[in-house]
């Protein structure tokens, strides 16, 4: 438990800007580089020096002087402190536009993680297999979510079902949601949820085509 | 240019939080609500009190002691703020899944976004219709962008490809990006910039079912 401790530790800024570091580490190591100073990474990324290295330092393995990490095992660290170093599967509710395209979309490998069953209630697409996955009926989420152990629930149903959808899945077991729809969930607080609202960096671009200072 | 002067101080953690508040105030009046206090809009979407009260204040319109805002004019103002009250085109580069589903997502309308072009270097579907809209060859990036002085760029192309698409956009005189390839851009500092980066969230998501302390 030692390991789960100090991994529970890291704090969630920390977290985000793992996957940013890895892809850097990832894109250095097929360049043919063995060992990565956080400064080199820090100057390329645009990120505050003593932050890269406070954030490197979390994942536990030593560095050496003037030169750096390993760059394999810093690797290894990172994707074991994000859990993407053993697979994880994730249910999907809400087969749309949007969630046929996360079923579609084959960025998750490197997070190790599949999206292994699909939901919806409309009874046209029910049995249907997108990108291989065969959409279920909400009649048979609880149990399956309890079979398989699953522990991620995606959300991309329109915002009016978004938050009973959610209560389904936090019933069934899932410890984790990632909510595409544009709403607030209510959950317990042992439950992780990560919004995706597309109409908040939105705000930020049209505000700023509009308002710019410069 | 009074009003845009005041526009542009609004922070940009205010401009994030403004959708959230909007959508919250337009269920608010669908129910029949007039006036609006930013204390109970703040109890029920989880901010602080003293934060919404600023947040909701720098749209300049005076609330009424007792009653709150006049819940019509805080949207307007709120909508104005974020530059939705006016219609905004944007161009969309990358039309594999992803692009796909932002083509076919109709939760922009109220943003007052239409992706009005369509751009792949993948012969195979130029001049397709992908939810009415004609995908266009990279070459015609530039002069079409120019032409319908499109401000906003949308990039859904592979990470490896999405630094030169966002130089083509910037030199074709887009303002602003909206980045979904998993990778930093490089631009002048006049172009506002938002990652969508869905590793980062799921980063948040796999860590926590793994190390949750609780």
């Amino acid at each position: 438990m030692k390991d789960k401790n100090r991994q529970s530790q890291i704090p969630l800024p920390t977290i985000r800007r793992y996957p940013i570091y890895l892809r850097a580490i990832k894109a250095k190591v097929a360049g043919g580089e063995f060992y990565i100073s956080s400064a080199v990474l820090a100057e390329e990324l645009g990120f505050d020096p003593v932050l890269s290295r406070k954030d490197l330092a979390m994942v536990g393995i030593p560095g050496k002087p003037r030169r750096g990490y390993p760059a394999g095992e810093l690797c290894e660290a990172i994707s074991h402190a994000l859990g993407w170093d053993i697979p994880t599967e994730a249910a999907i509710v809400g087969i749309g536009s949007l969630g046929r395209a996360l079923l579609g979309y084959n960025g998750f490998e490197e997070q190790n993680l599949s999206i292994a069953t699909a939901f919806d209630s409309n009874p046209a697409i029910i049995a249907q297999h997108v990108h291989g996955v065969k959409v279920r009926p909400m009649e048979e989420l609880s149990a399956i979510i309890k079979r398989f152990k699953i522990k991620i629930g995606i959300i991309t149903v329109p915002a009016i079902h978004a938050q009973e959808c959610c209560d389904q899945l936090v019933a069934a077991g899932v410890e984790a949601i990632w909510n595409f729809a544009p709403i607030q969930l209510s959950t317990p607080k042992s439950v992780t949820v990560q919004n995706v609202d597309l109409a908040q960096s939105l705000a930020v671009l049209s505000h700023s085509i509009n308002y710019s200072k410069s």
